[in-house]
């Protein structure tokens, strides 16, 4: 059992609350039963089981353990202070994967894209990005493209937000300008939205495979991605308020395609 | 200008981050130059405006400031550093308010409602509670009603979630026995979720006055609940998670009650 949180192993596991160091090593730390065993169904990218036995909670939490054991996942077990070292939780569950961070590129989904994408234009809120994944994965779309400066969804409150979906749904990392010319040349549907677009969410028949694409927090669609776009839909509001949180924006329409599927299947 | 953060109103003012100290006074502190414009046009609200000159960023904050002196608000002028201890934003802006909390009874809508209120039972998450009254004014509902022990709409992250939605709408606070009695006294029509409903929330004729009711984030709707409801729907979902963001299950549904009343208008 390791002891001491200046241990060199631990020392790397702490960097990992670090984007830079995650995006160093491709790697990243999940804690908490329940995101654990999330995590264990993805077995092969799981390259560490960190465990403080005393602070385990419960007999999922033990029976995670014997399942990482029975996959040959190296176990870490470390002391309740060690684990509190690594943990960015008020109420550590004793129970951290370390997993490898899987990619996917736009030329692996470039023939059908396969069902419903959602990409987003520099979201930067990692809880706003962890509960878009978190729906999307609810109406059974595909995957995220981020494009240009995201934030990380490898973030613990990405991972957090997502409950889990980030082990279940593809992410695809991409530039404005790749993203465009990929667009253009493979002929890909991409639906935008924007608070001044004409057409009302609700009046557009979503086919089945396509690419829904949100504008940033702040300053929405630029008008590079507005361009490639086969249609822009707005969502109509009422009230005082001009716009709505970004994933709850994002959660509505994508319900909507989700709804209009479900009818004509 | 007041210079020192040990003046006893700045103490004031830095107590209001406390939500012991705002149950005990009714008061708030907004900061920020959009929300505090939002908290201008309910002056009848604000007993102080608080500016730092050397931080205003633009004109718009400017502006404000003089609004208020010529309704008669009293300013108090303080320096960076007084600001900075007041502030919970990385980059203050140099403007706040002090406001009274404007709470709602359950009796002064026992007529008609009025239009659509959404009721949230012990919702844990000011983010969440921030938003969903922020996507309760872009449909132009009424107001939310918090059930028992609910997070406080006053917390600086519950207003920065509502973007200055929480002036606009009305908000009432009860606990679940006089929130069920005042349902089954007045013929209050009550909608639920839940997971485990059948009737899917599609399949629904929302009436135009009513009280969509959510569950909290752990735990759902208690039974208590569940039996005063009119009717109880759920989202249905595709994919491995089990359940929605609260904000973003509120969200769609509230859309859909929106959705299908403009329809009909």
């Amino acid at each position: 059992m390791i002891t001491s949180i200046a241990n060199p192993q631990i020392k790397y596991f702490r960097k990992l609350k670090n984007r830079k160091y995650r995006n160093e090593t491709g790697m990243f730390l999940v804690e908490g039963t329940r995101i654990v065993i999330e995590a264990l169904e993805e077995s092969k990218n799981i390259t560490d089981l960190i465990v403080a036995r005393e602070l385990l909670r419960n007999e999922n939490a033990k029976k995670a353990v014997k399942d990482a054991e029975s996959k040959g996942i190296p176990l870490v077990e470390v002391s309740t202070e060690v684990f509190e070292s690594l943990s960015t939780k008020d109420g550590p569950q004793g129970l951290a994967a370390i997993v490898r961070q899987n990619w996917h590129s736009l030329e692996e989904i470039s023939g059908t894209l396969g069902g419903v994408w959602i990409a987003l234009y520099e979201v930067s809120d990692p809880g706003n990005l962890g509960t878009i994944i978190r729906t999307l994965d609810g109406m059974g779309g595909e995957g995220v493209i981020l494009i240009d400066q995201c934030t990380d969804p490898f973030d613990p409150s990405a991972i957090r937000a997502s409950m889990g979906a980030i082990f279940a749904k593809k992410i695809i990392k991409t530039d404005l300008i790749s993203f465009e010319k990929w667009v253009r040349q493979k002929n890909v549907i991409v639906v935008g939205t924007s608070d001044s677009a004409e057409r009302d969410y609700e009046n557009f028949n979503y086919p089945r495979n396509l690419i829904l694409l949100m504008g940033s927090e702040r300053e929405g669609l630029p008008d590079a991605l507005a361009q490639i776009c086969h249609s822009i839909v707005a969502i109509p509001m009422e009230g005082k308020s001009d716009s709505l949180n970004l994933s709850v924006a994002s959660s509505i329409i994508l319900y909507e395609i989700y709804n209009q599927h479900r009818k004509i299947s």
